[in-house]
C-alpha cells in the first residue's frame, strides 16, 4: 500500500516515521522542505508539491495545521484532489472543522475517491512513540483498508461509524472536555489559593479519589505548579479548536455555555500576551480575575 | 471515647453503625426518633434532645442536612453547644457553608471546646460500607484524637490543615468539580446526539483514554442512559451545594463562571420539575435546550 | 396621619424632611442618633428605639440598608412589630428581598396590621428633591391611605397590584436592567477603545438615536469618562441588589444568565478593590479583562 | 455624480429610490432582476452584471445581505473591483464584518480607488422614508464627497473617523447593544411573569422613567405582547450580526460574555424553529427556560 503523507510538523513527522518503520512505502510533502528531507534518509520519497504526493498512491494522509492548509493542499488549482486516482483514499488526520470534513467527503465522492476522517488524541511524544489514539469515521471497508496504517501509528483505534465527519465531532468534543477540566480546575484552584489551601494537597485529594484520571493529573499538575511553558499544545491552537467546536455546535443547533466561557478565557489569555503558553494557561484567567498574580 | 451522634439520615445511619461496630459507645439523636431507635438494639443510647446527645461526650458528630439544621442543633436555646463540656470536640461532617464552619470554630473556641470540620465524599452505600473519603481540617492534635473515629467510617482520610473551614472549601470545590463534569458531558452529548453519534460509544472512547476516572464512568453512564432515577444524590441537595460554593467564592472574591452556568441549569431543572431526580439530571438541560427530548 | 420613620441614611433623611415639609407629624428613629436629632429642629419627635417610633403611629416607614436591618427593627425582641397597633400600616420603602417582603406581609397580617411594599427609584438628590419614583404593592385601600405620603416624597407613583412583594420584584428587576446597561456599555466600549474609536463620539451616536434614555446618558457618560468616584450608589450595595434578584429568580425558578455575569463582575470588582466606587464601575471589568488599563 | 447601486433588497430598494428622487443618475444591479426593473421606470439604468454597475460611475454603493455576497460582487473574476475606475469610491452600506471592511479598504487602495464604510441603523420603513441613521468611516474628503448621497437617504449622519472599518465596529456594537436590551427584558419579564406581574404595567414603569428610549418601547412592546411575527428583522440575520461582533471582539482580544449568552439564545431559538421570527424572539428563550410557554 503506497502512501502519500502531507504535513510533517511535530505530530506528522513522528507519524510518518512510524509508517516507514512499519514498512509502508511513503512519499512525503512539507511546505518547509527541510523536514521532508529528514525522512528521505529513512527511505521516503520527497515530493515537490502536494499534487505529486497524491499522485499514484493508495492512501493520502493529511496532517496539517488548520482548515486553510487542508483546503490549499486539496483544492487549490493543480493540487492533490486532481492527482489522486479514483479508488484511492484520503485520510484526514489533523483537527479540522466538521464542515470541512463534510465538504471533503462530498468532494472525494465526486471524484470516485474515498474519504476517511481519522483525527488523533495525543501529543508529539505520543505520535513519536506510536501511542496515539485514533478515532476513525467513514465507510467501514475503507477504515479496514487503512487499519494497518492506523496500527502503525497508534495504541488504540476507535471506529465511530459511517459518517466520516462524526470522527471530527468526537475529536472536537474531546478537546472541549479537556478545556472544561482545565477551566474548572482553574476556578477551583483560585478559590483554594485565596483560602490559603495548598493546591498540591488539594490536587492529591482529587486524583486519589473520584478524579483519578490522566487528564486531571497532567493538567492539574501544570495548574498547581503554574508552569505553562514550554507549551505541549500551544494556546492559539487550542483557541482554534474551541472555535471549531462552537461552530459545529452552532450548525447542529446546540448551545454550549461552557464552550463560551472557555472562548472568553482564550480571548483574555490572548489579551494578556499568553500566545506562547500551553493551552492549559487559560486556567490562569479565573485566578487572575480573582486578583491572584 | 464516648461519642454523641446527631443526624441519622441515609448517610448518618451508616456512619453511626460503623462507629458502633468499631466499639465506640454512642449516644444518638435524630429528629425522627424511629431512625434512632433502630440503633438502640445495636447498643446505642438514644437521646431525647440534641443537648442530651452532646452532654458528657468526648466528641459530638453532626451529620445534618443543611446549615439551618446545624444551627438549630448547636445554637438554638437549650441545645448542644451549652451541653458540650470544655475540652470536647465537635466534628462537623455534613456539607455546610464555609461561613457557618468559621462561625462554629469561633463559637466552640469561646466555650473552650474544640472544632474539627470533616466533610465526606461518598454516597450512602459508601457510608454503609465504611468506604467514605474524609477531608479533615482543624488543630492537628484534635484531628489525631478523632482519627480512630474516622478510620471506622472511611477508606481514606486527608488532612487539609489547621483552618477547619478549609475542609469545607475542599468539599464544596470537589462537588463543584463533579458538577462541571456532569454539565460538560451534558453539552458534549447534546452535540453528539444531534450528530447521530452513539453516545455509549463516545463515552467508551473517553473513559478508555484520558477520562479514565470513576467520575466520568459513573456520571457518563447515567447521562448516556438518560437514567436519573432513583436518585443517589437528590438534585435540590446538589443545588444547595452549588449555592454554597458560589457563596464561598463570593466571600473570597473569586469569580466562578462555570458555577454560575451550573446554577442556572439547576434552576432550569427545578422549573422543569426534576426535583426528584439525581443531581446528574442537570445534564438534561443542555440537551433540552438543544431541542432534544 | 401620624408617621414613624426608621432609617435616616442619605435616602431616608431627604424623604423624612419632605414628609415634615408636607405637614405630617413625624417620629423618627436612627441607629446613629445624631441624624435623628437633625430632624428635631424641623419639628420631628425623636424616638429612643424602633419600638417607640412604631408606637401610636398610623404608618411606620422603614428605609433601612438591608434585610438584616429590617429584621432587627421589626422582629427583634421588644421591637417594632409588637408596638405597632392593629390597623396601622408598615410601609417598607428600602430595597429588600422578595422573601423578606413576603414574610413581613404575613407577619403583619398575623398582628392585624397592614403592609405595603413601596420601594423607590432615585438617588439621594432625588430623595431630597421629592423626585423619587415609587412602585407600590399591597392592598389597594392601604395604598390609597398612603398616597399622600407618597406624593410628598415622589414625582411618580406606580401601583403594581395587591401582592406587596411584587413591588420588590419590580424594584429588583429594574436594578437588574440598569446593571445590564452598565455591563453592555462596558463590553461595547472595550471593543470601541481597542479599535481606537472615540467613545464619547460612540456614546453620542447611541444616545442621539435608539438609546435616547436617561439611563444610557448617565451611565454612558460615567463609563466614557471612566469616572466612578465619588459614588452615587456604592458598588457593594449594587452587589447586594444583584444577589437579591438572583435569589428572587431562583425562588421563582427563572434562570437569569445576564444576572450571573453581573454577579461575577461585581466579584471581580471587589477582588480589585473597587468597594468605594459607584456600582457603574463594574463596567471596568470587561475593559480590564480586555487588557485595557 | 453617477452612482452604481448593487443590492435591492427591502433596504436597498428604498435607498435607491431616494437617490433617484434626489436626482442622482443611477445604474442598478440585483441578482433577482425583477427588483431592478422596478426602478427602471423611475429613471434608473439596469445593469446585467455587478461589473457593469461599477463601470464608469463615481460611486458604487453595495447594500448586500452578507460578507459572501459582497465578496462575490466585488472580488469574483470579472466583477466590480476591476470595472471601477481609479478615483471612484466604493460605499459599503450593509452590515459586514470588520475583517472584510479592512480587506476592502486595502484592496481598493491597491486599485487607486477609495473606500467608505457607511452602515446604517433603521428598518425598511426608515429606508423608504429616508430616515436612516448613517455611521460613516473613511478618509474625510471621501465622506464629504458622499455627503449629498447620504443626505438623500438618511435623517442623521455620524462621522466616526478615518478608519473605515470603525464604522462597522460601531454598527455591530450598536446591534449588540440592541440584543442586550432584548435579552435583559426577556429575563426580567420571565421573572415578572412567574411572579404574576402584569408585564405591560411593568414595561410602562420602565419606559416612563429611566428607560424612556425608543429601543425599550419598541422591543419591550413586542416582548410584552409576545408577538414576533411578521419579522421586522429576521432572527437568522440578527444571529449573523451577533457572530460578526463576536469575531470582531475576538480579533481585538475583547471578551464579551453578554454576546456569548445572546449567541446561545440565538442557537436555542434556531433549535426551536424560530427562524422566521423577528430577532427579538430570542427574548422567548429565558422565558422558555423558566418553564413558561
Amino acid at each position: 500500500m503506497k502512501v502519500g503523507f502531507v504535513g510533517l510538523g511535530s505530530m506528522g513527522s513522528g507519524m510518518a516515521r512510524n509508517l516507514i518503520k512499519a514498512g509502508f512505502p511513503l512519499i512525503v510533502y512539507n511546505r518547509t522542505r527541510k523536514r521532508a528531507e529528514a525522512l528521505r534518509e529513512l527511505g521516503a520519497q520527497v515530493a515537490d508539491t502536494p499534487a505529486q504526493a497524491a499522485s499514484g498512491v493508495d492512501a493520502l494522509i493529511t496532517m496539517l495545521a488548520d482548515d486553510r492548509a487542508v483546503r490549499d493542499v486539496i483544492f487549490a488549482p493543480g493540487n492533490a484532489i486532481d492527482s489522486l486516482r479514483p479508488g484511492a483514499v484520503h485520510i484526514s488526520m489533523s483537527t479540522i472543522s466538521v464542515a470541512l470534513s463534510k465538504q471533503l467527503s462530498h468532494a472525494h465522492q465526486g471524484k470516485k475517491q474515498h474519504y476517511v476522517a481519522a483525527p488523533v488524541f495525543g501529543r508529539p511524544e505520543a505520535a513519536a512513540a506510536a501511542k496515539l489514539v485514533i478515532v476513525a469515521g467513514g465507510p467501514s471497508e475503507q477504515i479496514e483498508r487503512c487499519r494497518n496504517l492506523f496500527i502503525a501509528m497508534s495504541q488504540k483505534i476507535f471506529v465511530i461509524g459511517e459518517e466520516a465527519s462524526n470522527a471530527n465531532v468526537v475529536k472536537l468534543s474531546g478537546n472541549f472536555l479537556i478545556t472544561t477540566v482545565i477551566e474548572s480546575l482553574g476556578e477551583a484552584f483560585a478559590l483554594a489559593r485565596k483560602s490559603n489551601i495548598d493546591v498540591h494537597k488539594f490536587l492529591e485529594i482529587l486524583t486519589d479519589t473520584l478524579f483519578n484520571a490522566p487528564i486531571y493529573k497532567t493538567y492539574g499538575g501544570m495548574i498547581a505548579d503554574q508552569k505553562f511553558e514550554p507549551p505541549g499544545f500551544r494556546l492559539p491552537l487550542g483557541f482554534k479548536d474551541n472555535r471549531l467546536v462552537i461552530a459545529a455546535a452552532e450548525d447542529a443547533a446546540v448551545p454550549m455555555p461552557m464552550a463560551n466561557i472557555i472562548h472568553d478565557h482564550f480571548v483574555e489569555a490572548m489579551a494578556q500576551g499568553m500566545a506562547d503558553a500551553d493551552w492549559a494557561a487559560i486556567a490562569r484567567i479565573p485566578q487572575h480575575n480573582a486578583g491572584l498574580s
